[in-house]
């Protein structure tokens, strides 16, 4: 199935192939689990990570191969460890966004929003300390969280899914969290939050509050960086080019800040984490951004499409602002996952009983989608 | 000087401006610390961060364009999380020069070695375990040992930077580290050790052990990669393209060890951390490796005519085996290094008393070096 490991052990993976994991001084909390990530299947329809399904435009691909190749000329180099031009212009494109004047100082980057994450638990998480999530929410949180010595503390959205914000601000009173992790919209469920909301959360966490925005492109809510201005020593609002930006191969997560938290977090970042390449073809790939976030309009009229149509055929569906929704519900969610890849439409099991996660995909990928789901809103709805 | 951040605390930096470092909440363990790393200057000569000199060959640069170029058709969706494609060429480029037969399963790689060892860490080490280090040497084993949790336990090279392996062993007798760093080449002072004494240290040590071959491909001792197959429930071999192959601003580690200590890393590393780009460039690279490491063998015997030439003038020259050389002995080596500087040529001062390395770089570049060494020979060295 999944492109995985062989899982050593009968000496024909290798030198060293008899050892087994139980040979090796492994940390204790680590015994035990297992490693993290959807299967990557080859199928026809693929909507199981949230990617955008719109390929690049061959004009994005052949600027992000001119400026790589120049870049290459000084592979030899180490990179600009601070990213100094790309941040810039990631300031640029987020500044336009949200209305909000940002500069250079207020923009980090790294290798994906995980390691912008984890760079944040290393600085302001850690051992003896705790992070509070609203779950079900973004499940790297918790794996970040403990990959950090981060002691995850969950805390339950309502029934529906939905953020109880005075039940969030009890939770945080309760606890007392060094970091509260928001994620808006939220995955796996669609939901944003309002920035007043936000606020109301930021004004009760003792410590920082991050708010994942991996998918505010798609959404109508204003974002959280408006609150920066204001609530700078405790608000980080996270970001990434890997959803609306169709650049989940690149690997390219961004944060905004006060100048200070970018300070703090150059004291835990590995050097020159961010090569001369992924600077190079980030850049070019934001030279594109006007004509990438036009998938957005599209991508959120497909998503209306779909929720109408689910709708039609007696899912719950929950409400979403962003490229995916969440719906069920089935009597057994493992079951009907399975018997929509044997159609050849693979979704996401994100764990949650009787719910189902789909990407929102290309028309012809939601049509098939939906036409397996018409077939098995008859037979594995739940009644 | 350095492109370095803006202090942030004067409001002129962009939003949230009026916050100080002192305003967040950060761990205390990072008070008062301050950012690793050389500084970036724009001088005639740069012999501070052991670059290789040789610029890529443009087929070389022509073939990473290509590569990426292709990979970038993708780019809307994730990468191959487990970088099969890449692992397996870099099995079949190190089992050519070790001669030890390697496969995909052996080996494991990341956004440069500063990853590769983060993520060791991260499985072996943490909280309540120690990783001890020969010191002087890379000075980012203890940086990334604090930044995991690991707490540090130096032990100390001999009065001339060769490492006693019984006094090494002793060491690791009284304090039973979880991981031991063997640097090999050692970082800054150059020397190899022999594996039968790498051997020895990984029969005394209780956990795991980590021979960073950064250097290797400049040494003519034989890897640790000959010892995997039977120590492999403790030993770790890490490497990178950043040295002999030219490709430091790629950010290339990688590692070869059992592969159920592969098995071991997959729980901690974040998901989808090696962009497409970053692999397909990496394996474009590859390619090219008899081409690229040609070089190395140019650069070992200008290392010999520095060495010489040092020596004559009357300088002490640690043995090397790696692209660089430790030398000295100076009455006042920052006074020296800035001298060094004012004339164009940046090495760099790794804080041990009255020594300096300098990276060695293209002919002229070490002609640049050697001149001014002799001016200084007779007004900084030490009499």
């Amino acid at each position: 199935m999944s492109r995985s490991h062989s899982t050593g052990g009968d000496g024909s993976t290798g030198v060293g192939g008899r050892f087994t994991l139980a040979d090796l001084p492994l940390r204790d909390d680590l015994r035990g689990k297992s490693a993290y990530g959807a299967p990557q299947l080859r199928v026809p329809v693929i909507l199981n990570t949230n990617e955008n399904p719109h390929p690049p435009s061959q004009a994005l691909v052949d600027d992000v191969a001119k400026a790589v190749g120049s870049a290459a000329e000084e592979l030899h180099r180490y990179p600009d460890r601070d990213a100094i031009d790309l941040r810039t212009d990631l300031a640029a494109y987020l500044s336009r966004a949200t209305g909000v004047s940002l500069t250079v100082d207020n923009l980090w980057a790294a290798n994906g929003s995980n390691e912008i994450l984890q760079q944040i638990l290393q600085a302001f998480g850690g051992p003896g300390r705790t992070a509070m999530g609203f779950v079900p929410s973004y499940s790297m949180h918790p794996i970040i969280s403990d990959g950090t010595q981060t002691e995850w503390v969950p805390a339950h959205r309502a029934d529906d899914y939905g953020l109880d914000v005075d039940a969030a601000i009890a939770a945080i009173a309760e606890h007392r969290p060094d970091v509260v992790f928001v994620t808006s919209p939220n995955n796996p469920t669609g939901e944003s939050l309002p920035a007043a909301d936000v606020a109301a959360i930021v004004r009760a966490a003792p410590g920082v509050v991050i708010v994942d925005e991996a998918y505010a492109e798609f959404s109508d809510e204003p974002s959280a960086v408006t609150l920066l201005d204001e609530y700078g020593a405790k608000l980080i609002v996270s970001r990434t080019m890997s959803k609306a930006f169709a650049f989940a191969g690149g690997r390219l997560g961004y944060l905004a800040a006060a100048p200070a938290m970018i300070e703090a977090l150059l004291l835990v970042r590995l050097p020159y984490h961010l090569s001369v390449i992924t600077q190079a073809a980030a850049r070019a790939a934001l030279q594109h951004s006007a004509e990438t976030l036009g998938s957005v309009t599209a991508l959120v009229a497909e998503r209306e499409r779909v929720v109408a149509a689910l709708t039609e055929m007696g899912f719950d569906v929950s409400p979403s602002n962003a490229n995916f929704i969440l719906f069920g519900e089935f009597a057994d969610a493992p079951a009907t996952w399975q018997r929509y890849l044997d159609d050849g439409v693979l979704i996401r099991d994100v764990g949650l009983p009787g719910r189902l996660r789909a990407t929102i995909g290309l028309p012809a990928e939601n049509d098939a989608f939906l036409a397996v789901s018409e077939k098995l809103a008859a037979t594995d709805r739940k009644q």
